[in-house]
């Protein structure tokens, strides 16, 4: 019967969609609602649905848990964000004599697999809101849009009235979290979920075991989680635990057991499968390293089934992640009996050889009615057509396995470990033109991952890396490809990264209480500042040579408050290049105001340097406020001296030097300025 | 062998500790290190013991898992602290060719059970640190010293050179934690532990159920979670988890199951053990209730019997709470079948048939292995001499109780929820003067606890109710009776205070987190500036009636980022006091700039005053200018007219009003130079 009513109220409100609002211009509604990702299509009226006490909302499904549990939390969210004391905290069943303030209708309970539908339609009138959707995540998805459209005037906070319909490009939205490298909590994880789901994201995939550590317990092997993860690992409880709550949020939970290489911490429980007979220890730096399983060992396979046996049912998903990466083959080449099988199995090269150790390990997974699904190097056309290529190294490869019918998720260009401006991961689109693929064949590329992998990130810290760049991975993943206007995301995402403190991600909060520790809790305003013209050393560049950082490093230092994207340098660049262009008064201002900041910091700096961890930021402290005050001067009296260009381009050389492993994000603004100077004023 | 070792050593070290170091004056001491709870014997050597790359930690019992995970626990926050690259990350076995920075000794594993000993000394040189204990327990609460002793000068960190024994004053020291009222999740307990760790308390009371909601997994009784948590209850795998996690800091746990008052939930899962035959759903607003178990009723005790052997194993501690607070026996008066049970039976008071249930209670507690506890209310000489009293209500019941052999514990005065200030808690001396206690009677107090009561609180804001005012209870409970001094110890708890952030404690990040919710991300410096002289309402004013605030109200508004003892509003009214005794050109300066501050912060508030949730501060952001730019004039022509002292007055009385559900804590002050001014300058 419900259903009857759904269909009835669908084809209203379809007809209502398209007769009553006025579609206006898109580049006014992307400027004007905080959207991320952006939908479909959306369209607005000009009314507003009010926020208060009464605020209600009927489902027509009232059993269905994920439904309730969101509604449940979208009330405490609504609520603690407008400070309304809504009277009613759930959500309850449609009924004739109710009209509530929202109402949500759907056909059935989703499937966590891939293709599911997540679209919704969501029609916000002064009277009613109305949710529909084929799927409860569909729901959920339509939800989360609703709450980013929350806004406010000076007496009342109201919904904006818009009608929107929405569905994802891709199918497979994802954010990987490496919790081997660095242990993650499970409420780090959990709220990373939260957030996930915000932007609308769908598959958490967990890299559980590398060099540096096996976190997960192994009942029929515990000597994986008791001598190979210094305690650090999830019990079988709490994997449910984070299965379900990825559930509840309409994620799927794809787990990584990474395999043959990157895997020294299997080694270290069961050096009897190892590819070299040695001690193994848990890895505690960063890098590439040798110990590989033993491809030609029975024993391995034995193991594996008895790991991949018991985790099976604890992931429902379908997918299953083996790694594959990286794998050198080093200890292979030195073992005499493994380079005798390669050739008594006619295994030319070490990637046939674990091409024959892929096809072995894919039975066991197949047994256990699970997926295989490997980074790149797993790619050989001998494996069965339904495994996933997860390509990491360049888009070739991916173009390359959807030809050859093989599905392919794109993490080239989402590594967002290496620090890199939002820019690039959000104009990262996944299908670069001429392809050259075939509909069927661009049908493969299921989406994208962003990977978190974590030598460089604890829970302290690991928020900053994830967001806000994650939610503009989001967009590009969910929304149309020609929704690419960075400047336009970047004014969306400003709201929608604060908004995220809210599921209690501290990717803000916690640059205070970084700074705070390096300072003894002095005051941290100047600390601030440099934190808004300084960015984390880029790509690999602070773990040169792989020896630097240990796993247990401290990772509660100056660049671990800093960011990409550094607010301050973006803006001093943009001014530089239109004061260069104008030279008006307004941007020579702006220009000025900025100059005067660092000097004016050098000595609020001073102040509060007497701390060891300060010094380091000592001499650039000091070189900031004398460059700036040299180049103010070049600004003001429109004259620069030979002696001050030269002094000039000698504090430049030294500001372009690392800052306690972050990079100085203004040196772009600041040549340019000296580089002019030197051609204007400075005459030979 | 070791305990050979063991002794020798510790006779070496005491020789030392009384012959090497120079014992100075306590007053200093205490003004230098900042120390709490502060310890019972400490002096200083002139030493420095510099932490560099080389700090190694040996100990002579590597397998005891309680110290070795709290050593590497304690290299990552030295780690972290310092910036310094440590290069061994774990602790490593006593042998004779090492010589570590620091040198673990202790005798045994340490019984999480009253009375067990946590007494250590520590001796810290240039050459090498010393811990020594009795038990592991002994080491952890040493360690934490250790770690509030890092300090540094402009290019190193080291410890001080100083030599402490140490040993609590009580054996009971407690935070009560109430998960009822508002679910709290594992790691905000977690994080909490952490953080009683290290201020040395060692009993963690889990108040678990309650009128809104009963929290956790019951396998026998699957109601109670199913119908009585709203899907917010702890697995037994999580239960375990927390205990577990407690225990390796040395931490009892201690669980409450509130009956037979307090206790809605229970009913709502089973109607059937009511006193009253009625509908029950889960309570929504904080207050006392009137549902009650029916004592008079064989299946209460099944079931009673039911969830205390199910929980029985899961806490291993000798000690059960029974709650048994505030039963006003109202539905036990409307029974006629409970009535003339109590004739039959010859209980003449509803105390008396309390007392018939608590008799049936403990017995069933007895059976498996468990003391029971209670509130006050419970105490009634018919019950057996092993029963402890949980003292909330005053210290008679505490002293009475003690006369009569009964153990018991201290709340009254600790009870952190009324948002009291430090003071009132530091001062609050559980053995107080004229006790007419013998010593036999004295050692029946075992010490307190602080009470988190969670009717106002949420995961957002419950560390800002908990710290720092715990940790000033902290040091009341563990050291000496003499150590009293106010002004001396906040001096140390602020740098403790700011110290726990680096346990993940949020209760000063989370102040801007909801400041920038409340003003929706805008510049919230003028906020900042109003919760240095606003403290949330005291006792229970902010509930008034019982009626506002349901336990999904918002938690996310101005009050909650407030909080007691206000800084600015301390400074303030010293100020005032200073400047009305000596009139001296500092104090008159300082207050200006205090005055000069709240005018010019209006200015700065109306500029983000657009927002509805910032409504509500907007007359007392003027009224606070106003009265500042009055008494300003006052101060500085000294001279006030009849109608700027009319005026103040009349402003004065706008600001004595409730502020958004905060007070203003500078009227102290502000009706002190009002006064003043009204005698000196306004003449009649």
């Amino acid at each position: 019967m419900f259903i009857k009513i759904i269909d009835a109220r669908i084809k209203i409100l379809t007809f209502f969609f398209f007769t009553t609002f006025i579609s206006i211009n898109a580049q006014n509604i992307n400027e004007k609602y905080h959207l991320v990702p952006w939908p479909k299509e959306i369209s607005e009226n000009n009314q507003k649905h009010l926020i208060n006490k009464d605020f209600l909302i009927t489902v027509n499904d009232i059993d269905n848990k994920r439904v309730l549990k969101a509604t449940t939390q979208f009330l405490r969210r609504l609520s603690g964000r407008t400070g309304v004391f809504i009277d009613k905290g759930f959500t309850e069943i449609i009924t004739t004599d109710i009209s509530p303030s929202l109402l949500i209708n759907f056909q059935r309970a989703g499937k966590l697999e891939l293709y599911e539908d997540e679209s919704y339609q969501l029609i916000i009138t002064s009277k009613q809101i109305s949710l529909n959707a084929v799927t409860d995540i569909g729901v959920l998805r339509g939800l989360e849009t609703l709450l980013q459209l929350v806004s406010h005037n000076k007496n009342n906070f109201f919904f904006h009235g818009v009608s929107i319909k929405d569905a994802p490009r891709f199918p497979w939205r994802g954010l990987m979290i490496d919790v081997a490298r660095h242990y993650e909590p499970i409420a780090v994880l959990k709220k990373n979920l939260d957030a996930m789901a915000a932007v609308k994201l769908n598959v958490f995939h967990w890299h559980l075991t590398e060099d540096q550590g096996f976190r997960v317990q192994i009942k029929s092997r515990p000597k994986f989680h008791e001598l190979a993860s210094d305690g650090q690992y999830y019990t079988h409880s709490q994997i449910s635990e984070v299965v379900q709550y990825a559930s509840d949020l309409g994620i799927r939970v794809v787990p990584e057991f990474d395999v043959p290489g990157h895997a020294t911490s299997w080694l270290v429980a069961y050096p009897e499968i190892a590819s070299k007979d040695t001690i193994y220890e848990i890895e505690r730096y960063a890098g590439i390293f040798d110990p590989t399983l033993d491809p030609t060992n029975d024993k391995t396979y034995e193991i594996l089934d008895d790991v991949f046996t018991e985790m099976a049912p604890l992931f429902p998903d379908k997918y299953f992640h083996i790694g594959g990466d990286e794998n050198e083959g080093k200890h292979w080449d030195e073992n005499k009996k493994i380079q005798k099988f390669k050739k008594e199995h006619e295994l030319k090269t070490n990637h046939d050889l674990q091409t024959y150790f892929n096809i072995k390990v894919q039975k066991i997974l197949e047994k256990n009615g699970k997926i295989m699904m490997g980074w790149d190097e797993i790619f050989q056309p001998d494996l069965p057509k339904n495994v996933v290529i997860h390509s990491w190294r360049g888009r070739e490869s991916m173009i390359s396995a959807a030809k050859q019918g093989y599905k392919t998720v794109l993490s080239k260009g989402f590594y967002i470990d290496l620090m890199l401006p939002i820019k690039s991961h959000y104009l990262n689109e996944p299908i670069a033109e001429n392809h050259g693929l075939t509909n069927n064949q661009l049908s493969n590329i299921l989406g994208g991952e962003a990977t978190m992998w974590g030598e460089l990130v604890t829970p302290l810290s690991i928020d900053s890396r994830i967001w806000p760049r994650t939610a503009a991975i989001a967009e590009r993943l969910w929304s149309s490809k020609d929704v690419k206007d960075y400047e336009n995301m970047l004014n969306r995402l400003h709201t929608v990264s604060y908004r995220l403190e809210e599921l209690g991600i501290t990717h803000i909060r916690n640059r205070d209480v970084i700074l705070r520790n390096i300072s003894d809790n002095q005051n941290i305003k100047s600390l601030i500042n440099l934190t808004k013209i300084c960015e984390p050393l880029k790509a690999y560049e602070r773990n040169k040579g792989g020896k630097e950082y240990k796993t247990y490093s401290p990772f509660t230092l100056f660049v671990d408050a800093c960011n990409t994207d550094a607010i301050d340098a973006i803006n001093f660049n943009k001014t530089v290049k239109m004061y260069l262009k104008d030279k008006s008064k307004s941007s020579k201002e702006t220009l000025i105001n900025f100059l005067d900041k660092w000097v004016l910091n050098n000595i609020e700096f001073q102040e509060i340097n007497n701390n060891p961890l300060l010094k380091q930021l000592t001499s650039f402290s000091l070189n900031l406020a004398e460059i700036s005050t040299t180049i103010k001067s070049g600004i003001e009296q429109s004259t620069f001296s030979l002696l001050n260009y030269n002094k000039s381009k000698s504090l430049l050389m030294e500001l372009k030097k690392p800052i306690a492993d972050t990079e100085l994000a203004i040196i772009l603004g600041l040549e340019s300025l000296i580089q002019n100077f030197g051609k204007e004023y400075v005459k030979s």
